[in-house]
């Protein structure tokens, strides 16, 4: 068998991680809200949740990491450098996921980030920097929103008070106070993240679309977070009876929707090719077999890495006509985002690190959120991305093979040591 | 003021009902179940339902007449004639209604029947057969399906056992067998309709369409009900995050669900055009603004007199291709209908009526069913149609003016005494 924690390229020999101890990290971590069905369902600070940050926090105490919480139970585990006056080297990712997920949005850039640091510890590999694994809470957002909401809170994007006070989708009247004061990761403020004292923050992801895949790219070199529109259209109509009223004299919402949603995808289908867009939502009222749609709603997302092309969907937009078959037509922002740049010096360590062990890699941008955005605001922050197979994610079909995890370890320990050396 | 209860037309003196009974009667009965915005929600078997009932009940037997109910708690409150050996001719509707529907459907039928009955008595009309006004259970389906459950249980359509066992949309166990011990107009077998000992059916309804009111007629003289096809497709696409997966690649239900939506209204706007279809009911799974669909459904109702449109539909749904947008469609039919022809001599009679009063009137095919429709198998039977203004129906906008109701009573009457004269 290949001895993978030693692997020589280019005539440089380079510490890898172990292929080996990855696989049993993805095996053990999938237990922990096991679907059943290949994948797991396991909400921001859920019993399963829980038994997911007990085993990282034993995984960690045990290589001798000091594990700490802040008030909003993000996780720190630090292994301690040899320089006591430099900041801490942070990567990691968050361990929740949405209903039946999979194995690896999130959690895997926590195990990456603790198979680096095993790593370290195994090979008493020398470092100045303290190397802190991270775990932020509730980045889903799929029990609690909104999503990326504790490492919101701490970069100051969310109020606190307020996001305590939100309700559980599933229990209504249970507030994320009280999950936090139950799920026995409430730590100090004192502890939340200090920009002073860290030297930069790397998360590593999986891709969550088939760009790399389809490119047979190694490793993403992750540029930034792609800027974001969302909008709710709503086409009002009139209710009649579906078995008298005659067809020309007809408001039926949902036919002026689907009219609509045509519309946006002939026009946004004009615009740059890198444009994704998604009209996931939709609702019907009142939605019975037998009457004509008096009002339908639908949801449009529109992401571009390119503030000028988010520009030109917003020209589309406002120039759909005010009625639609008879049925009035309006439509409002319900959120944007603008274009995210990460730490262009991280983001040559990255591309760097996945050259030096014969990856193959591509500049990307994201485009999903991820708490590394936020964080950005505050340190030097920048992302890695490994392939999603099928491009498939936020479900049971996600999956990243073992050896694919591994290379993005190996990437991510070697930006570490980079930046260690470097800063 | 004009004295309505003797109208002169064409140098002959008729009969007719008293506006102000008919007026008081709509304000009645809009009370019970009034939702306060111009409309009732008065489910079958509900407290409001039987409140309606009792009013009827407490009427009827005022006036004279007899109420028995059947099994299933169908109401008949006859009035007995001169002669011993002929069948009663009956007239009614139903008492129930959608949640926030109007103050017309259903029991304006009940209304002019009680009238033309109240009219017969108080001007002492002679009159050879009984007159039986009739109100049918849960012809709306709004709390337990399907509709028209009692017409059709009596009319060998529907199992009775299982009737009895459907439970309530809003409360889960909770049967129509339960709701029907607890109304207290639960009756014997024995008093249904016996097709030997009836001469008749008559039923009037709002036209909920608008038809007549946009033709300026008084009085529809419906000749049947249309035939309908109600069918339910499918569209699997694949869910995928929206941030990311290009859009060449992309499965997305919705958008192959707009595409036939409108590949629906272009193909069936080239038939008849008084036919009618409905895409009435859309489901979208999983329904997250930021996630790709992966399942959408929608229903299709179509309706039509002639069977032959029916068979174009049907042909314009099989030549739907197999896959839109790369997402899988396919399709079912939930039920149909064949057209419905009432009985030809007592259509006659009620546009004779019509015409006799000096009232405008047309010919035309219901589009909703009704439980005349049921009832037309087993005794001979048609309907009588009063304008529905701007066509609504099934909603707190339903509305008739009272003269029309009234006009309404008038031709019922009139086409009881014509009945009555002739059989």
């Amino acid at each position: 068998m290949t001895d993978f924690n030693n692997w020589f390229y280019g005539g440089k020999i380079m510490v890898t991680c172990s292929m080996e101890r990855m696989e049993d990290k993805i095996r053990t971590f999938s237990r922990f809200g096991d679907t059943g069905h290949g994948g797991i369902t396991r909400f921001s600070l859920s019993p399963e949740a829980v038994m997911a940050r007990n085993e990282i926090k034993r995984r960690m105490e045990k290589l001798g990491l000091t594990v700490k919480t802040d008030d909003v139970a993000n996780m720190y585990c630090t292994l301690p450098g040899t320089d006591p006056d430099v900041g801490a080297i942070m990567a990691g990712s968050h361990c929740d996921s949405v209903r039946q997920g999979g194995n690896y949005d999130g959690i895997l850039g926590v195990m990456t980030a603790m198979e680096a640091v095993e790593t370290i510890v195994t090979e008493k590999i020398p470092h100045k920097h303290p190397v802190t694994v991270v775990v932020w809470t509730n980045e889903e957002g799929a029990r609690f929103e909104p999503a990326m909401m504790c490492s919101g809170i701490i970069c100051g994007k969310f109020d606190k008070a307020k996001m305590l006070a939100t309700e559980a989708k599933d229990i209504p009247g249970y507030t994320f106070g009280q999950a936090l004061e139950e799920s026995g990761f409430k730590g100090s403020e004192a502890n939340r993240i200090d920009p002073k004292k860290t030297t930069g923050l790397l998360e590593l992801h999986i891709e969550q679309g088939p760009v790399l895949e389809n490119a047979k790219k190694d490793i993403g070199v992750v540029e930034g977070v792609c800027g974001m529109i969302n909008y709710e259209f709503t086409f009002k109509g009139q209710a009649d009876h579906a078995g008298t009223f005659p067809m020309k004299l007809r408001k039926d919402a949902l036919f002026a929707a689907a009219k609509a949603l045509l519309y946006l995808h002939t026009e946004f289908d004009k615009l740059d090719s890198k444009l994704v867009y998604t009209t996931g939502k939709i609702s019907c009222h009142p939605n019975i077999h037998t009457i004509i749609p008096d009002e339908v709603k639908f949801t449009l997302d529109a992401r571009h890495q390119d503030p000028e092309v988010l520009k030109q969907c917003l020209d589309i937009i406002k120039k759909m006509p005010k009625e639609i078959e008879r049925c009035e037509v309006s439509y409002e922002e319900a959120w944007s985002r603008k274009t995210v740049k990460y730490y262009p010096e991280y983001i040559d360590d990255v591309e760097k690190a996945a050259k030096e062990l014969g990856y193959s890699s591509m500049r990307m941008y994201s485009g999903p959120g991820h708490d590394a955005q936020y964080l950005c605001e505050i340190i030097p922050t920048t992302m890695i991305f490994v392939p999603s197979i099928g491009g498939h994610s936020h479900c049971e079909l996600e999956f990243t093979p073992v050896e694919n995890c591994w290379k993005g370890a190996n990437v991510l320990l070697h930006t570490i040591l980079e930046i260690d050396k470097t800063k």
